[in-house]
């Protein structure tokens, strides 16, 4: 695709010869010709005069390079439609395999896709132009909206409710029963029938291995645009805002409720029956505990501000020689005592 | 149905009308007219006035409510009782799915479910009344007992022995090869075959993408009424007691042996060869790195009695403070010195 | 077989009576007559004079024992072949499932093992003497080697590359998409595709329930004769070396590098954009968050030098006591003050 065509396509401003030609994208240090690079974080703007690119994606005021540029207030956006357009994913075979297995009762849409051995259950509806990846199990009176795409060996159970839009890696479970049990007298635990909903809203996208569970009473909950990384637990009764992001390995126990545009980073956990505010950014390996104010940003175990944090942070590493300091401290003053005691 | 009726079913004293009549449980501030509501901590009991709730499954040592009561020793068991009784989980299609694949072989009990493409292996056996959601797999020789649920996508590998009314959550591994490599003299590292066994007990609960390996020598065992949530690892060789609850994103390395009523917080880890003793309890991200004696309460990494680690984290906010007390104690001791000096 | 037999087959110095039988190795505790058992840890050399096993594999400097020994320079890799000799792993039955869904243009090499429900993609290549478990999903254009185990339910996405002798445990999901959106100027989230590669090279192990992630350029690449545990996260575009060791529930955010023998324990992370260089090891639930110059052992959140840790863990115990130590300090210096002062 030339240049000329691509800055139309991306809506980006050209400096330079419209008419070079773009294969595919790469990072500056391994582009050559016929790839387009960018740069999108300026910690690496250094590199830039020295690649081999034919092209590049710059900010709208970066500096001169050795090759025509599409110039955009958000590189980054420009960058994710670029490889959109350059490479887009592989499709698969479109229709529906003669060897899912779909309940007779289900309503499937117009232009929907489903794989080999997929199971659609009683009741179940799948939205116009939604992919079913192979071996997608997808239960009974279940509803998945219009252009979604649920990956290989996903479980989605009975009865839930997922928008337009969603997006779910391979194995990820939703509607697996919230961890519910009722102590006996005798120390024995009696299971919860976990038979609340799911409501997953437009424009999720949930990781690989991630587990949302369904409760026992009410729902779970998960807002509109909010991405969810792989390997992530959503226990049961949890309400998750709009444009969240949670990064991989996190964990939210059981009824805890996060604002809009919250940010867990990877490895880290929100106890239950918190409420988190919005905007609130959790640092890597934190672990909340109790209630955090809006527009907070939070670390360590357990999470404070990150400020108080990183001094503590820092003093722990030093801690064996603030023990010096004091026992030096000590020694001063037993000769002063001894001397003015004399 | 009436809380006439209820109250029997649930083994529960009623106060109030028994004519009134109830159709779901739900929340103290969600319920209406028709809902069963319950107070089982009393945390919340300022609310139960304002409920509109018809009526309400409490103490039985609790105040009056606005509404019929249902009185109970164990507020939070009948709770269990009376959401099974009045929404009981959805139940598959029963009977054998022309579409699984069961080895001739293979023993299977009366009144089994198997849903499409499960796979059951040679000489597998599984017992009556148990519930094999599509897309399990379950191996050769293997045996599982009676009124089990197997969810959608599990893997039992072959040769082991799953009790009764075992529930396995979506997509749980159930006898992966234990992570058992011999180091080879240039570094390089070889694999030792993990043949040994899993005995998993009656009544135990496995979480979704839960990982319970097989070790090379021996069997993993889980005790009977265990409880393990989500995306927990219970690695080759691991031995658990009776009745432990195991929360999600915990992890215990091999051959450690945990006794019974043992509880795991979320996120927490348990190094290898460690002995944890019945009744032990671990906070949330804790990591428990030596053997814990029986009825301790553990916190931190490494975890501690956890007053011990309740008063270090508390002070660990308060090091930047410390350290300005040691210099302010520096200044002042300097000022003597230089004053007894002259 | 007879002891004679086995030290041949296993390269080992018989020390004993050669006619002796063995036919499975167990635990110097639990053996009995029949039992090979084994010594590989000094530590429990006190055990081996009261085995009941009828013989031993031990290191060449070993002490004398009650039975005869199989005698070598590394007791451990000799147990490891033993194990494969006496009790090898069942094998599935062999050939190609009647239920297997492969697609015609996939190529599939000699003696190849494929279970029912299993899904090979079109243009898919599969290596001679590789076992497809039952539903395994093996995505359009991807290659895996020869003599490869794919255990159930793993999903290996489209466009990848897997080597010889890759064992991949049940439902670890390879290619799923890396967590890369553009944040838009309304602080919504634009998709990223994600259609980089994943390069998996020879004699590679990955766990159940492990992820790891395509990126959107260039790709995600495993060294050969590393070892991966369950549940562990490998974001998109990370390198890892040849004959590291990671740990279940370990993770590793995106672009970061890992050298050769790196050995990440349980539950750690690593965060993005970072270099681990060769021979480094990470202490049990540490987090790196930043470079690691090679051969250094770090620990702790965030992990510094493992001795500086250590240190700072101890005293992190007894911060109440320094606290006291420091009151202490302020109470004799006031006396001091206060009688200079008059």
């Amino acid at each position: 695709m030339t240049l000329a065509e691509l800055a139309v396509r991306l809506g980006c401003r050209l400096q330079g010869d419209g008419a070079v030609e773009v294969f595919r994208v790469a990072a500056i240090d391994d582009a050559g010709p016929g790839d387009l690079t960018f740069l999108s974080n300026p910690k690496y703007a250094s590199r830039l005069p020295s690649t081999r690119a034919s092209a590049a994606i710059v900010h709208d005021d970066s500096a001169d390079a050795p090759c025509p540029t599409l110039r955009t207030r958000n590189p980054y956006v420009a960058l994710a439609n670029a490889i959109g357009v350059l490479t887009p994913p592989r499709q698969p075979a479109s229709g529906i395999s003669p060897l899912a297995s779909i309940d007779p009762t289900a309503s499937v849409g117009p232009d929907v896709t489903i794989g080999p051995f997929a199971v659609i259950g009683a009741s179940a509806r799948i939205g116009a132009r939604t992919v079913v990846h192979p071996h997608a199990v997808i239960g009974a009176e279940t509803t998945v909206g219009e252009a979604c795409v649920i990956h290989a060996h996903v479980s989605i159970r009975d009865g839930l409710a997922i928008g337009n839009r969603v997006v779910i890696q391979d194995a990820a479970v939703i509607g697996s029963d919230g961890f519910g049990f009722a102590r006996r007298d005798d120390g024995t635990h009696q299971k919860i029938p976990q038979v609340g909903g799911i409501i997953i809203e437009d424009d999720v996208e949930i990781g690989a291995h991630t587990a949302v569970d369904r409760p026992a009473i009410g729902v779970t909950r998960i807002g509109a645009g909010t991405k969810i990384d792989n390997l992530v637990q959503v226990a049961h009764g949890v309400k998750i805002g709009r444009h969240a992001l949670l990064a991989a390995q996190s964990g939210i126990a059981g009824s805890t409720t996060l604002g809009d545009h919250v940010i867990l980073a990877g490895q880290t956990g929100v106890a239950g029956h918190l409420k988190i505010g919005d905007g609130v950014k959790v640092n890597a390996k934190s672990a909340v505990f109790s209630d955090v104010r809006a527009g907070a940003h939070v670390a360590g175990v357990p999470a404070v501000d990150v400020e108080t944090w990183r001094k503590a942070a820092v003093l722990a590493e030093r801690l064996p020689a603030l023990r010096r300091a004091i026992a030096d401290l000590e020694a001063r003053l037993r000769v002063i005592e001894t001397r003015l005691m004399t």
